[in-house]
């Protein structure tokens, strides 16, 4: 039996992300491997619990301080109850976003500095790194006409910021992919869903290949 | 005009401290200063929705990290927008528990380290510190006859562990104070409300008059 490997698919708003998380986790299926799909912040029933209240902040809304603490908690629960137990039964785990999204938002665009963020996910979750994160980089006028086409409702609270916040978020998961060539691989998002559904498999099997123990 | 201060209670359940934080502020109130009773997890919009979570945990309940970060956010959320814009207009913040709790039973009872929780806490409130912590210990077998007397309610989820879990938390309230003695005060908590409320005020005195600027 092939070891259960961990997948995040990272990248800012309109990007494709929960398209390609659904494809990516078909088509391992089809090869005959658990694959287990899931998002973030949400996935387990207390942290969908805080992913309301992260989307529809009580009160003035959140602070970046206090908004990174509840990405960190609903982290914290997702890993403990879905992730990690799904990879010590051997399953794949394809994951719509994951640490490296809080570290582009809140950490890069959001100025709280990278360091906090990787101090709240060591406590949070140990510290969990993806086997592979896939990065999906499209141009900035996909976004656009992407965003326009959807029916708008949950992107508001967090994605509902300016253009330049987006410039910024998509610098910093570029940096973080530049920083860590081992453990990134960054898709051409542009095109169809599938010709980048393709593009990622190519990638996703480099690490089928060596994953064998 | 006397600058403002924030004074945290501290201590396991059934010691007095929400009797006492409010005997304490109507105090200072009848010196003239302007005093804001609050509490944690609480305090704000933002942090009273946290604590419902931490009450009432969805699903199977949280983890101790996942527990941590969700406390650290509440305080996040309540010192930038109740304690410190009182501490600014020069108010007196009294808050019946603070950082010290989440240290005494994440860090220390919840075997979670303190070095975790001081961590949380730096990137959450800028490591914000009382100006005074005030520990009101009482014997064991006083809290046993109050918290019988008690309603039962909202203690359950955060109160509702063995005795060897109270015990730990106690001694963990205890090394704190002994590890930071210029910023705790111990106080004896035997006694009736009035008697306590007493020996806090003689306490806070010393704080009062070298507090002038």
């Amino acid at each position: 039996m092939s070891a259960g490997r961990f997948i995040a698919l990272e990248g800012g708003e309109g990007t494709g992300k929960s398209t390609q998380a659904r494809l990516l986790g078909e088509a391992l299926r089809q090869r005959g491997l658990e694959a287990v799909v899931t998002r973030e912040p949400g996935g387990t029933e207390g942290a969908e619990a805080i992913r309301q209240l992260l989307l529809q902040p009580p009160g003035e809304g959140w602070g970046p301080r206090a908004e990174a603490l509840l990405f960190a908690a609903a982290r914290s629960d997702h890993v403990e109850k879905l992730i990690r137990p799904a990879l010590k039964r051997g399953a794949w785990v394809i994951c719509d976003r994951f640490v490296d999204s809080s570290r582009a938002y809140q950490g890069g665009a959001g100025a709280l500095g990278d360091d906090a963020i990787v101090a709240l996910h060591s406590v949070g979750s140990e510290g969990l790194r993806p086997d592979l994160t896939v990065l999906i980089e499209v141009v900035p006028e996909t976004v656009a006409s992407r965003l326009t086409a959807r029916d708008g409702g949950e992107s508001d609270a967090i994605g509902g910021r300016s253009a330049d916040y987006h410039a910024s978020v998509a610098r910093s998961f570029r940096h973080l992919a530049e920083r860590d060539p081992a453990g990134f691989v960054q898709i051409d998002g542009n095109g169809s869903a599938e010709q980048v559904h393709q593009r990622i498999l190519s990638a996703i099997d480099t690490l089928t290949e060596k994953g064998t123990d």
